[in-house]
């Protein structure tokens, strides 16, 4: 299916028929989250992968009830951002780096003195940076879903406080930012199911 | 070619060769920018397309100087997010909705006192919401423009002030976020063509 077909097959899905995704396919669309671009190729984001269904509840009921697709869903993803950037991720990153495109030394170490600087970063700030990198690989995610026609929704609203606390975010230095439930459009349930898309036209959204 | 393969083909590409994208090709990632998932399907966010050469330079060399794809690139695609949220761009979407969706009346007026509280807002809480949304619709416009074979390098190093006062954003209540060069890659001169990805394993990324 083109890229074209996708767009326009894709919405945000409100009911899921409770099917579940093939892990073949959930692989596919975690690799596209793993490929997608984010700021200087750092990653510094998780995802959780969620299908215990206790769990899935305990989301939904307190941290979601408006989200009534979280019930039919196959996988919830949950993404979340680094809400500091330490030392030991730049090590990381600068020994991946080396690792994956054979640098050493010197110029390895003129990487290290040239981005040493983004530890300096206040750490509101740093989420903020790391947050919006999420809404990248979240997108590549949905279009990923769609091409092995499956829903996903990504969700805003939703009370990320009370899932970090339910994930145990603070102690792994991460703060959620999306939720992006995975499955099949239930077509009976949900009335927005082949409802026509609500979009600006083009001259509304470009300046040449 | 499969989404697999352009997420392959796709890097950031640091030097392009001047060759000039096809309107049409520009056109279908245009268009997936507008059909992008954005919050509420709101799309408080405008793209400029911009192909003038002078223009461009200056955007280079006043805002963006260490990003040498710009001087090789055919179109310069800024992502600007509303500064600000308005009864008019309210007004507008509820109008949208209801036109699109054969919805009028009190059904559209239940949405609208639904929705009426995003005015209350603080304005720079707006412009990190808006914001946010950006980064979908340009890691949309990488995947479109990567099924054609186009490359696209999202840039957050830039001058983002100086590109509001170049491109008069502030009097259009708009903010820069992001820049995104389109045009195609410069194999000779990009010492990052054809490089391994840097990226983590799924281990580190994925919590199950």
């Amino acid at each position: 299916m083109s890229l074209n077909e996708d767009l326009q097959w894709r919405y945000a899905c409100k009911r899921m028929n409770g099917t579940v995704v093939p892990d073949e396919d959930l692989n596919r669309i975690l690799e596209a989250i793993r490929l997608a671009p984010t700021s200087m190729g750092m990653q510094l984001f998780k995802v959780f992968v969620i299908k215990d269904r206790t769990l899935l509840d305990k989301i939904h009921k307190e941290a979601a009830p408006r989200q009534l697709m979280i019930n039919g869903c196959s996988h919830l993803l949950v993404f979340a951002a680094y809400s500091k950037l330490t030392s030991k991720d730049m090590d990381d990153y600068i020994q991946r780096l080396g690792v994956t495109r054979n640098i050493s030394g010197e110029q390895l170490e003129e990487y290290r003195v040239k981005w040493n600087s983004l530890l300096d970063i206040p750490e509101d700030e740093v989420f903020e940076w790391t947050a919006r990198q999420t809404y990248i690989t979240m997108g590549y995610a949905t279009l990923a879903a769609a091409s092995l026609k499956i829903d996903s929704t990504p969700v805003e609203g939703a009370d990320f406080d009370t899932i970090d606390q339910i994930l145990d975010m603070k102690s792994q230095n991460l703060k959620s930012t999306l939720l992006l439930p995975l499955g099949y459009r239930d077509e009976k349930e949900d009335r927005l199911a082949g409802a026509p898309k609500v979009r600006k036209d083009a001259k509304e959204l470009f300046i040449f």
